[in-house]
């Protein structure tokens, strides 16, 4: 039996256990305003939303469910990306199969886009209603985008539903600035790379993780670093994550050491590495 | 809302990362078998069993259904003893209150020791089960005991029924070289004493909880050092935690180094520090 909801629980663990991450919280890091203990919290307290994603509620509604318990538990926002990434996974991962919603299967690009093609504007609701629930950092909205602005949280609603917007139309209009969003609009591409590379490597899978956190680090400019630091400082860091040879620890510790100390946390990457995370763990059947 | 099953998980998680817990696995250190990423995966799959107590299913069965998650997403032990001291807390913690089982309430002794006392036949069978889906480390038992003995598993189930034994019944006699069987037999006394300690503390509660656990050792000689290297070793460890200075950091981590590298891991002590934080974040409401 592999349940989806205690598989993505277990990604949400391993992400945040896999060190180094340069930059994140991790084993062996904590940031000044957020340690470690909060994110094991926030992953108890997410829980119970992905069970009930897991067991056919609306998607909108366990995504919500699980950043309030996220919250309470963690008192800060600690895995809400990640969780956006990984509620469309859970329900295609327990969709249609026989073996029923606990069981769980290996999942396609494709399953989770028919989960992303299948949002509501209840859906679309229930996510600005979640960020009531914290505080996200986002990117200015574009003007137009104004009286949708994600920072409103439920009093955005009335205009989400007036439009008739879905999530995945609410979520479309920020691809070009936040990664997670990119995700739900290009197929899970770089979640389903990062677990093909967890798939392929060797030894245990949260020394796996560390090694895709480099290379996903290298991969793009982390989003969530552009709109705190800008543009220039998100290029750097990706190109100078380029440039590691992960081989050569030091090297990998040091320049976690320096991007903790200037409080760059490439937390988009993070978010991605667990949607692999919870692929890879799909993939192995839940096996250690 | 504090749901139990989730502050349960959470109290494992937090005892897992409480560091340094002389001898035992955390944050900051692994065993040559066993990383600190099977904890968080155990504790992982560990959920849904707790789940099951805590919505009223029979007692044993969402015991075993914990330690068969537990073992799957771990690929080992890694929380037997710890969630056989949580699940009459997180039964009592769920039962008769106003606001339904996934409310949770602070519990008193009594409390837990209503739930011991209502343990059935049933629930001994399948604390047997459970056995088969780990291999834990026991003590001789005594000669009487042979058709008891849990290395026997669900073969034993057959003469616990013969004698009509409960779960408390079957845990008594193992109080003598057993402190988790202890706690069930006394009205886990040291569990919540851990909480108090916990509770009287400052600071974030995963780092009190290594300073209880350095009492804890102190408090008792742990009995599954002493299964594994004898009363003497037992004794031993216990002086040296209570010569300790908990303020002299240094001294407590090469504490920590020796009792690793001499493979003395004091798990007992760990199952009891588990439940204490679970009592802790009952009575603070599952606030971080």
């Amino acid at each position: 039996m592999r349940s989806p909801a205690a598989l993505a629980q277990r990604a949400l663990l391993l992400e945040v256990a896999a060190t180094p991450t340069p930059g994140n919280v991790d084993r062996e890091h904590d940031l000044p305003d957020l340690r470690f203990d909060r994110f094991l919290a926030g992953a108890s307290g997410a829980r119970a939303g992905l069970d009930a994603i897991a067991l056919g509620s609306p998607l909108g509604e366990g995504f919500e469910q699980a950043i309030e318990g996220m919250a309470a538990a963690a008192g800060t926002n600690t895995q809400f990306g990640a969780l956006l990434v990984l509620a469309p996974m859970v329900r295609a991962a327990a969709s249609g199969d026989d073996e029923g919603p606990a069981a769980g299967r290996s999942i396609t690009p494709a399953d989770v886009e028919a989960v992303v093609d299948g949002t509501t504007v209840d859906d679309a609701a229930a996510f600005y209603r979640a960020f009531e629930h914290v505080s996200v950092r986002v990117d200015e909205p574009p003007e137009a985008m104004d009286e949708l602005d994600v920072r409103r949280g439920a009093e955005a609603v009335p205009d989400v539903r007036e439009r008739g917007l879905t999530l995945a139309d609410v979520l479309a209009p920020a691809t070009e600035h936040d990664d997670v969003a990119r995700e739900w609009t290009e197929g899970f591409e770089r979640s389903f790379g990062a677990a093909e590379r967890l798939l392929g490597g060797t030894g245990p899978l949260v020394d796996r993780a560390a090694a895709v956190h480099l290379d996903l680090l290298a991969e793009r400019p982390d989003t969530l670093v552009e709109t705190k630091h800008g543009e220039d400082v998100a290029a750097d860091v990706a190109e100078r994550a380029a440039a590691l040879d992960p081989a050569d620890e030091d090297a990998v510790r040091a320049f976690a050491a320096e991007l903790c100390d200037r409080g760059i946390n490439p937390g988009t990457t993070a978010d991605i590495l667990a949607g692999g995370l919870f692929l890879a763990l799909l993939d192995r059947g839940g096996a250690p």
